[in-house]
């Protein structure tokens, strides 16, 4: 059994946690951290990490990025795993992440979902066959009207992880209307389409002579990525300093 | 019985719809014109139309444009219909098509496929319904690698299609990765994948909250666009004069 | 602007319409009526609607079954029209609505989402166009683990819509596995598909000679029943006696 | 180089995997068994296999099953290694096939193409980590309407290779129509959709909480299983004995 500190615990994804690890007996939430706190929680509630006395093998962090250096030292100082989950942190606060994974374990990932992180593996497998045989390799993603950056950091981290097998040559393609020319074959496209409420699709196809393989994900609601960190916190429980990704959850 | 002369026999497109006529009971070829001539062609074989001598219903255009203005020097004089498949006409061209069209009937068309015309009126049915209820419409189209122009012209002539029961001011988005704001509700993304020898996808996507409708076409071969050009000239056997396209064929 | 009466306002359906009201200043929720009332409506809730004496323009109903023959009573000495939405009615509660509906307007439908109802529409016009050219017209409909039925009732209906156009000789097919012989060109193929939580996704092919054309709707949420019923609930406001459904919505 | 004699080199893949090695400088054929013969090829063609008299590094062979056997005969005889891509076997012959391969290289597959036994490989992968986390496994796929079987064999193997990694207990299911009930976790939905010319399409989706994940393949032409054969032949040049298939050419 893994006790855990939900740190963020009243924001819209640890609420989301909270409810998984209700219905989870592998996992229960001892203490929350949030500085909004109107006593619907069925656990303590510390509206800042450092006012936390409770024991715990491992730290859910949901929250905003300014909180980050205190959660760090509170890491630091009782030696408890953490899952790093917030998202828009600086250099400098990435940079002390890694610092800090060297005397304690850390886990963060540019994706949460299961779903995602598997199909990082095996776009390198796909990629490594179908590159040299000549395939190309095109990205497409979808998301929500609201989001304001394009392409997703998802696709650009599904594109990234295939460049680790390709060749240094390869490129990313975002725009072709400029152009008048045939598709230079180290060119990975990437375009990003934009519509509704849909919460994430990343479909990668590597197209050859008469036939195209696709790998896709869909994700239907923002759970997938509280899952994943449930997923993450158990998989931490005990696990000593290092700096982890969601790769190694599901090796 | 339609009795059809081919211009441009001895190319692709002519051979696949020689083909096609040679299987079908309400269509004869009965004369061809090219410049290449093998001696392989069951009908006669004129290296100019203006040489040809054989009386046909309707004339298939498949040719170079280089060879359209003989072509319509013989339409005009003989009155007789014609389908012009041909792409890559200048201004003039298509100017004195137009004016052609006053005396003999004359069919053209972006997209010779069956299915991407139903497609346009689809287009706008569902734009007429979706968009005043708020839904994004977004384009993803994909072709081979050899592709030299993005959009295809297809895709801009579905999106024109859909523009022209929509408000004055939507407009064409190509590129969103220099961007970062949040969608414009009038924009209509255009996204081009390129890979392989894939040979014409083109999917519109009314993306609203919580549902997204998608309408796809795929073409599997050039041999659609033959047979969209035979349906055309049956069509077109014994028309009065005027300006055809398509959308009349399967009206 | 629209008064209503939410019949079934603290189910899950009666919630998500109460919100979307909420947002929209053309309707607004005066009444709601369910045997559960935690207080926390902010409009007057009833446990009967023959309790209810706030005067509306229009009753929405997502209740339970056996509520329908009291709020029948209520429409018909009230004469305030109805969007009945609630499902698993016994052929003679139908049977009364019809009855009901030649003296007060009433609005029942297969399917409440915007999208499903103006795919109907499409795929009529596809259908007369595609099928006498051979097109072989197939559905593919995807649901989550826990649905007992299949094909799903919105499958049905969709091919049950195309046969409203077709020749009568068309019938469906649910399995192939028993045959070992071609397709029969008067046959709907109907696969369902189960799996994970997929709310539902309903794709109908058209398929021909080396072209395919497909729509397709995807439900994210059932919050697109919602948001139909609410657009039934504005039409019907002033509407006169008779039997409508979300086709007239969207015509 | 490799050197390679075509059997059953005048049927149509025959021809396709001629005009492949016409235009790949690493293999020639250098001899062709046929018993039809135009004098259109420009290697020589024996009416039987035991009338050819040229040397060869291996057979690639797409003849008929009747001709397995005096194939067979041939390899046991000089010892020349056989990619086997004829289909519809007997079980004699392939018990016999085995039989040979434990003294000269034999290469059998269910499906040729590079692409799909590369998805082979992805979903073992896959299912090894998403069916312990409770996603449900369908398989849909899509080919012509002059198929006779369904599913297709390769939608069998690709559901078999993914057995190999999972419980005992999973079985398919082809037909949900006369079934009322909630779906095993423990069934493989298999599908298969019929429709105009479509050459082959098998998609596997693996469905959880709020999470898709689909591999897709498509062929758009037979081409594909011939470029699978010609990189099966250079493999198998110089191999010693054995039964090889194409997992092993992309390992």
């Amino acid at each position: 059994m893994t006790r855990a500190i939900m740190h963020g615990c009243n924001g819209h994804m640890g609420r989301v946690i909270t409810g998984i690890c209700d219905n989870d007996k592998d996992i229960e939430i001892v203490a929350g951290v949030d500085p909004f706190d109107d006593g619907h929680n069925t656990y303590p509630v510390f509206s800042s990490i450092k006012d936390c006395n409770i024991e715990a093998d491992v730290i859910i962090d949901f929250a905003a990025a300014k909180a980050i250096d205190a959660l760090l030292d509170y890491v630091e100082e009782k030696k408890v795993p953490v899952v790093v989950c917030t998202t828009g942190l600086s250099d400098e606060q990435i940079a002390r992440i890694k610092d800090v994974s060297t005397r304690v374990a850390v886990l963060k990932s540019a994706n949460m979902s299961l779903g995602i992180n598997t199909i990082f593996k095996l776009l390198k497998e796909a990629a490594k066959v179908f590159a040299p045989e000549g395939f190309d390799i095109e990205i497409v993603e979808k998301h929500h009207n609201k989001k304001i950056d394009a392409p997703s950091g998802t696709a650009l981290a599904l594109a990234d992880s295939m460049k680790e097998v390709l060749d240094d040559d390869y490129f990313y393609r975002y725009d072709r209307s400029q152009l008048r020319e045939k598709r230079n074959p180290k060119e990975i496209g990437i375009s990003a389409v934009r519509g509704g409420t849909i919460v994430g699709e990343h479909e990668v196809f590597f197209a050859g002579e008469d036939e195209v393989i696709e790998i896709k994900h869909t994700a239907y609601s923002k759970a997938v990525f509280a899952k994943g960190a449930v997923s993450a916190a158990k998989f931490l429980n005990g696990k000593g300093a290092g700096l982890y990704d969601m790769g190694d959850v599901i090796a």
